[in-house]
């Protein structure tokens, strides 16, 4: 069984209205110092393979079809 | 300038539905062997300090306050 962890992080650039809510409140909260704050997703995927190069080549096309949106979000795939 | 990954993931054994839902759809998608998924979230953040103890104290704060709900989630605090 192989474990994999998917990152899902906006694009620079792309707007990021619940980042900056995150902000204001850390502000709010009396957190000095905060400067930009980015949310993305992260997935903790298991897959029953013993195959590491499959594997990864399978969750980069999960990323593609449905984890990320491509046009808006990168992906990283990191395999334990 | 700091730049810190926080990473909010859902304790073992609370129900992940959204998790569930995307196990669902990769079989759907034709992916199959996938095993449990889990979702979680991650947080990007800068921190205008040079400090990296009082950084780490203050991610940690930062956590324990808003970014995670420790009654459900567990987070980990990374400085780059």
């Amino acid at each position: 069984m192989i474990k994999a962890r998917v990152t899902v992080t906006l694009k620079n650039g792309v707007l990021d209205p619940q980042g900056k809510a995150i902000e204001g409140a850390l502000g709010t909260l009396g957190f000095s110092g905060v400067g930009h704050v980015r949310q993305g997703k992260v997935f903790d995927l298991e897959l029953n393979s013993a195959d590491r190069a499959k594997a990864e080549a399978d969750l980069k096309a999960m990323c593609e079809k449905l984890l990320a949106n491509t046009v808006i979000e990168n992906y990283a795939v990191e395999i334990a």
